[in-house]
């Protein structure tokens, strides 16, 4: 007897791209019409959202945030359908940016790069390791998260900062990384050895990397900034950075964003920016595909759903 | 009732190195006089070994590989006593450094670096990620196999060539990871994404990467080479770097080493050279006092110890 099998559709492309097809095959589905569909892959946006047929059980929207769904009514619109959003689904491409920042940072890689000559005795004091070293991940969400077992194999204590400050724990999470709650954030500096910007942009998280809070780091700290911009104090970081009080920074988010030409930040020696470009276009539909694949094969074998959104809750 | 008291001496200096005291004390032994050891971790060199009291079971030698502690007759004098080397202790900083050099080339480090203006339109399609890309790591020795808990956390995955092809497996391997022997090397290139060079300098080894091999890899991808210089024909390399065969070189070693100014690899910009500080001097005692701390705590436990010497193996 051969399984049965489940029909789900992609929209609005057809033809549709061709990572999202290759998922939905990878997932244990078959790509089949929307009007035979049992689920939906849509890669669009709310305003052209079809009528769904009666047979569709699932939807699959592209998006990580989707208060422009609700806006548009379309849960409202089917009560009985699930929908999943894609949360979750990018958090490990900026993740990988961030520990790139940080190796980068601490293994002195800024003055590498301007070398043309083998200054190896230079150099020597000031290549670092995480190896024992404490990283401080403020804000323990997806990305937050998803850094945690890239920086443990490196033999790095992690303290994650959360907002509740309840242990963070999962399969790839090892029992040392500690969690503390943001009003206790002010005490993990003295422990701190690199710190890693990780929290939504809030106006209570606005300027959480403060003069007072760089002033308790170390000369050898990098900050890593993959979150948003105004999480940290510019001007505050730039004379951190100018005088020594910190090692370096790895900025991918900076404020003011762009960042405008002649700002000091571009011609510290170290520092290391990168244009808000840790989750590239072609990277997210990769990772979208990545999801999709995961979510079909939950949806083939009626197991619960990565991203459900609730529309009671709002997301 | 207390427990009994483990006395490990440290030699030939007191005050020992701070770190070495500590990592006695933190595996749950006390430092004290060699007289009343039981333990001895020896920083010195072989020549001034000094005679051992009946008292010592087990000596921590300094260095990876002990040739010269067996020129200088020391296992010969001590046939009771276990002797451990620091093998592998060292193998984790340059592990990490491996992985810096090929996440910085990944997501073009080198250009951002260059960069004093906000080109994120022009660097978004040159972002990449290790996700779902091949990493072949040729040689997992220490260093190799250090480096695989460090890449599958990050989505890549791995092949690891070894000269037997026997499958590595340990508590830190993947199933996922493949190994291959060196003869079926020709083999890997076509599934390839990226490149770390591992494996010792020999004969055998000289030129393992050559224009034949660098030909079959991706214009993406990257080569690192933490190992020996001579490993990669070097006049290969800038070939296929200057004209887009492939897409980089992280080097922390070269051929000539060290490499003499003006040489093209200096110039190339998808090119980052670390003078051979993969492993600076003050990594190195850190990462002793790690192993030192292992191996004191597994005396105390009565416990196999690391890197034990065979001195009829002769390593």
């Amino acid at each position: 007897m051969s399984e049965p099998v489940v029909p789900v559709a992609i929209g609005p492309d057809r033809p549709a791209p061709t990572l999202v097809e290759k998922a939905v095959v990878e997932g244990g589905a078959v790509v089949s019409d929307l009007d035979e569909a049992r689920g939906l892959i849509w890669v669009g946006k709310p305003a052209d959202f079809p009528p769904l047929p009666e047979s569709v059980e699932w939807v699959q929207l592209p998006a990580a945030g989707v208060e422009d769904w609700f806006t548009a009514g379309v849960f409202a619109r089917y009560p009985k359908v699930r929908f999943t959003s894609a949360a979750g689904a990018f958090a490990a491409s900026v993740a990988e940016h961030a520990l790139m920042l940080l190796l980068a940072g601490v293994r002195y890689l800024p003055e590498h790069l301007r070398a043309d000559s083998w200054r190896q005795q230079d150099f020597f004091p000031h290549v670092g390791s995480l190896r024992g070293k404490t990283v401080t991940i403020v804000g323990a969400g997806g990305i937050g998260r998803a850094l945690i077992p890239m920086l443990t194999p490196l033999g790095a204590h992690v303290i994650a900062v959360t907002r509740s400050g309840h242990p963070i724990t999962g399969p790839d999470i090892p029992d040392s990384v500690e969690t503390v709650s943001t009003d206790q954030l002010g005490k993990v500096w003295s422990r701190t050895d690199h710190v890693v910007v990780a929290a939504p942009a809030t106006p209570e998280t606005r300027h959480l990397i403060d003069a007072d809070a760089l002033s308790r780091l170390k000369p050898s700290s990098w900050v890593i900034n993959i979150a948003r911009g105004p999480l940290i104090d510019t001007d505050a970081l730039v004379a951190a950075l100018s005088s020594g009080v910190i090692g370096g920074a790895g900025l991918d988010v900076t404020d003011p964003e762009p960042l405008p030409d002649g700002h000091p930040l571009w011609t510290l020696p170290n520092v290391i920016i990168t244009p808000h470009d840790s989750n590239p276009p072609q990277l997210r539909l990769a990772a979208f595909a990545d999801h999709v694949a995961a979510n079909v094969s939950r949806f083939v074998a009626g197991r619960e759903l990565l991203a459900p959104i609730d529309p009671r809750r709002g997301y």
